[in-house]
């Protein structure tokens, strides 16, 4: 990839950002934002304010001049434009979308960039070349280029040095038949946080504002991760799923995951020992 | 108590939200701030961005002309001016020190005041007259008056009309031996959500952000609370400690309670259930 492309890609992705912010600003806080408009590819009901979010993303798209695919949570995979595909656009339009409803301060826009290659066009979350995820918030942006590094508001980041697990503090999330585990979280951990948005808590992984995240529900989208993955790796962070194997999902909306994102593997090898991985 | 009097102290209240504001506001997200300085009145360690708010809150009471005493978290009790004291500031200058090191947007100061009777300075929670939490990462500012009504930002607030505890969103903090109530709590409710701001978090039963809140570690300061419980009541919700007690405690920095938040009875009554209470 060439400099120019990258620069190119990441102004289109800031012209995202920006309009999904304008188009959604009037909807913070209000009720009728939660209204359910349709059903969406991913299998749960889009909301009135993810439907606008979602909406200005694809206006932004094909107005960019290039043939790009976009795999989103509610339209599913929309091929744009003409001739042969030269991105594929990873996007949660809106990442929080009950906090943007209920105006609890984190809720983000979500956008994943992988190159076409030209054997497949939808190749895995491996391939995510570049990462932007901005708390819509607060305004903190969150980005990261493959091989380059990762940043938060233009300032290169780095996880925390943390050592102990004891110590740390993490956003955790685990439901149903695991529920017991976050018992042990809680006994040992010195601070769990749920703020209700995965990609701003993953992304929080990054710069040091946790230790660490995980959320083993078992229905974890692409979408929702596949931007602050690479912003974690990018910051030298550990990124695996529930059983500390590399992620490897396809780049599509049906897909579900786990994740345990750590500062460093002392953390990541403590964590999975307290889940009963290890 | 007369309405020039409630303006004034609630002039006095702003004046001290606005100080604390701007004395902080250089030092969030900055890891110096988390520096222990020294040890706290309620026996945990005072760190650096703590004093500094507690000592704007002193200040601007010293300069208010009138004889009151400040319940705080560091200083413990201290009685400022000369004279019959007229009124009691329990104040938590910063509620949600350690988001405020990190930048994550939920941190507040925390202001109850209760007034002077003449047989015992240091009355109950049940005395406070005016509360003001004020999230000052958003600029969100949660008041009531006793007798009055609750407002945010000026308007007034209802808790939600929530009537399914498996609808419900809710802030939730328990460890220890009753980690256990967690499971249940994860199985049963809806939205589970830590922010790490018992202040900010109680305040959102107020305007129906959450639908309950509760706190059962033990270990909360009336600090913390003093204002919230104020606010919470005068929307219409409910307040209980977590044997659906009303609360008693003494306005002092020593006592710890627990607190159960909730928007109407049946959630109250169902959550109550599921801790095993009832």
């Amino acid at each position: 990839m060439e400099m120019e492309d990258t620069d190119f890609w990441r102004n289109v992705s800031y012209q995202i950002i920006n309009e999904v912010e304008k188009a959604i600003s009037p909807f913070i806080g209000e009720k009728k934002s939660g209204e359910n408009v349709k059903m969406g590819a991913d299998g749960t009901p889009t909301k009135l304010i993810d439907e606008i979010a979602e909406e200005k993303v694809i206006e932004v798209l094909k107005s960019c001049g290039k043939s790009v695919i976009l795999v989103s949570e509610e339209i599913g995979e929309l091929k744009i434009g003409d001739g042969n595909v030269e991105a594929i656009f990873i996007v949660d339009p809106l990442d929080g979308t009950v906090n943007a409803i209920k105006n609890i301060p984190a809720y983000a826009i979500s956008i994943a960039i992988a190159f076409s290659n030209k054997s497949t066009h939808l190749t895995s979350i491996n391939d995510v070349k570049m990462g932007f995820v901005k708390n819509l918030a607060t305004g903190d942006i969150y980005e990261a280029i493959k091989g380059i590094g990762a940043y938060v508001n233009g300032e290169n980041v780095t996880p925390s040095s943390q050592e102990k697990v004891s110590g740390s503090s993490i956003g955790a999330y685990i439901r149903g038949s695991k529920a017991w585990k976050m018992n042990e979280l809680f006994n040992i951990v010195r601070r769990i946080r749920l703020l209700g948005s995965v990609a701003i808590e993953l992304c929080y992984v990054a710069n040091g504002t946790y230790d660490a995240f995980l959320d083993i529900r078992g229905n974890l989208r692409i979408v929702d991760i596949a931007a602050a993955k690479l912003i974690i790796e990018e910051s030298g962070g550990i990124v695996t799923d529930e059983n500390g194997e590399q992620l490897n999902n396809k780049l599509n909306v049906k897909e579900r995951t786990s994740i345990i994102a750590s500062c460093n593997f002392n953390i990541h090898k403590d964590l999975m020992r307290i889940l009963g991985v290890l």
